[in-house]
């Protein structure tokens, strides 16, 4: 198939008339399926049951320290706990807090704190006239939602292929006083699946905001959670190099097992160092008496080390790999070469952001829709739902069986070429 | 034994020697008790053990709206749980969110949420020159933390035997627009153990607030935990009473399983009227996908429903009951008739209130610590850990042990003898 930027108006009707018939076939099956968020599947939920198997008798409720998990107490996590999801964050044991179900709800948490008490001594931002925070662009529509929920200005920064453009994130943190922060998810980026470069961590770790309050909040969701055991990206530890650097304070990270074990009911963290862990702790005192140390247990003794977790997620991979190759095939086969849309395959994380022809994306989703395909709302991965140049689609392959998928994405693909077309012909 | 206040010098300071020596004999025995904070012992925590049992099978974790509560969603609760919870609080099912472990969490997110955000669309009390609580005294220590946090200004508010002294609330909060709420535990408060008549909870729903974002904020933290079959108190619903009186947004209720199932891995819920809960979903979309469902479900299925929640209390109370007993009596056996303290018995919730005479509270912590025996910090009861009288003790008996407890209420009646000698000889 040629290119359709080479097609003439008469050539793409024919094709319209043609592709509408499939379209009005598999509208006709009455489908309902979901390619929008990015919802481990019931297989992969099942990886997790024995979990439920390890905690029985009152002796098995005592960690390691000898305290009883299902009392009060233990405000920051149990001991092994917290060296479980230590490693699977690359930090010091002492530097990690273990929190509830939620690593959204501890980023909400650290955005409220700041809004009431500042960071570290500094002015409430609910008190000040302004405060801003950097987006990389596209990028997760929950991280946009918090900054927004707290009147905080958004400011969009382009992704590269090697993370955000830094030379614009440091331009205007050094320049700008009120930018308190940037949403990163530096390894398989939602949505793209990009993993940030050696060289974009160590500019991330020597940054110099003018704010004294800013913080790089590291969402690293999906640190190990690779597609192949071939063919895996590689994160530097921003901590250590941030500490490195002489910026120990400079980072928040975030991480949670809710794509490890149960999404509902998995265990969240925050690493940070010794004086902005004093801060969090502090808050957290009064905020609760303690997090489910119950459940805290049963997550280590499920996974027992970090390479436990590691051949856990092998067996999560060999679920998504298929579904992941099964969208990326039919994009190939399908949209290869008509010059109507372009994605990135990624090697771990939950997506493939699909761009568009300029003008289309909402257009294709609303399409989609029509034959029983939800997708995420195009202009989600922009912040205030706004993708400038309505391009950016979000494809979640991880919850539709691999037969689902194969017609979603023959559905998704369809609807790509139908209002591509439209576009072309000067029709939208 | 006469009044202490029938003594002359010699005879105090005779027998001053005389409890001296007692004091010093089981101070040699080095021990090592605490009853300063309403933790449940582990006979207790022993009780919910089968909980650990109830979900093993992929089909075990289905609920009733055929959801799998293991994924991602259900934002405010699985609806068996909100059933059991809305039973337990006495509030329609619908007017119920469920939270996760904390209900602590739950009223420290409400108040943050209001700094930021107002209630209900009223200014950000972050924006304010002066906000102001009232606080029943003697009350719970961690309702003030969370007031003096976010730096609102605590009014006391004498408690009566019947619940706060109603007219002071009433005339403050029609005058005062500054005032935003009231913290109340109306049922075996904290600690006195008192439960408000009919009257009060009658007189709280038709308050008229001169603020249009005051709350009642309603931690009914001990509805139902009797000590006794047969003499139990009785608390008029809230919820309904308010609505009755043309109120219905006034009240804000939190309650959890934390005494009932596991301290730190019990499930917390909120319950208002449904424009309260309309505002407090918008926020929790932004916080979190949703809490730990499989926690819930475990709940639900253990419990099955509030009956058997009502059986599972009366084995706490078998527990517990005799531990109140040994405090009460050794208190009246000891301290009857001396004139040197007094206190409350109560008929539920996990504290004995003492009240020493006025200057003697912290003297006689001090003194108990010595022996080795940590009591809460004398002062907690008070906003600001400020009794203004130095008087109020709370006395925790549910955590030691039958033996340990004799042991610990010797050491304090001891303590309370030798310092309130000291007052009467003027030495304090």
């Amino acid at each position: 198939m040629p290119s359709y930027r080479e097609l003439n108006a008469e050539e793409l009707e024919a094709l319209k008339r043609e592709l509408e018939q499939e379209f009005e076939a598999v509208k006709a099956k009455d489908l309902n399926l979901d390619m929008s968020r990015g919802k481990p599947s019931i297989a992969q939920l099942n990886l997790s049951m024995e979990m439920m198997d390890v905690l029985h008798r009152e002796s098995d409720m005592i960690c390691d320290a000898g305290i009883d998990c299902r009392n009060y107490g233990v405000l920051d996590g149990i001991q092994e706990a917290k060296q479980l999801l230590a490693d699977m964050m690359e930090v010091p044991k002492d530097n990690i807090i273990i929190f509830g179900n939620s690593s959204l709800n501890v980023m909400y948490d650290m955005i409220s704190h700041a809004m009431t008490h500042g960071v570290m001594g500094s002015t409430p931002w609910a008190k000040l006239d302004r405060v801003k925070f950097l987006c990389p662009v596209p990028g997760y529509d929950r991280h946009f939602t918090i900054t927004e929920h707290f009147g905080i200005e958004m400011v969009p920064v382009p992704m590269t292929s090697t993370g955000p453009d830094m030379d614009i994130v440091e331009k205007l943190i050094a320049e700008d006083d009120t930018i308190k922060g940037i949403w990163c998810v530096p390894k398989y980026s939602n949505p793209q699946g990009i993993t940030y470069s050696d060289e974009t961590v160590h500019r991330f770790a020597c940054l110099k905001p003018a704010a004294k309050d800013f913080r790089i909040y590291w969402d690293n969701a999906y640190g190990i959670h690779h597609l192949y055991d071939d063919k895996q990206d590689y994160l530097i530890e921003i901590f250590m190099e941030c500490k490195k650097e002489g910026n120990p304070d400079l980072v928040y990270k975030f991480a949670s097992t809710s794509k490890i074990s149960f999404p509902g009911s998995g265990i969240a963290a925050f690493a940070a160092s010794d004086a902005n862990l004093v801060e969090i702790r502090k808050q957290m005192r009064v905020q609760t008496i303690g997090h489910d140390k119950v459940n805290q247990l049963r997550h280590a003794r499920f996974f027992g080390d970090i390479s436990g977790m590691v051949q856990h997620m092998r067996k999560h991979a060999e679920i998504l790999r298929p579904k992941f190759d099964t969208v990326l095939n039919t994009l190939e086969k399908e949209l290869g070469g008509l010059e109507i849309g372009s994605w990135i395959a990624p090697r771990g994380g939950y997506f493939i952001s699909f761009d568009a022809m300029d003008g289309c994306a909402k257009a294709i989703v609303a399409k989609a829709k029509e034959a029983g395909l939800v997708m995420t709302d195009a202009g989600a991965t922009y912040p205030y739902g706004k993708d400038p140049r309505d391009s950016n689609i979000r494809i979640a392959p991880s919850y539709p069986t691999l037969e689902e998928l194969r017609v979603a994405t023959e559905i998704f693909v369809l609807s790509v070429k139908l209002v591509s077309i439209d576009k072309l012909l000067g029709n939208l």
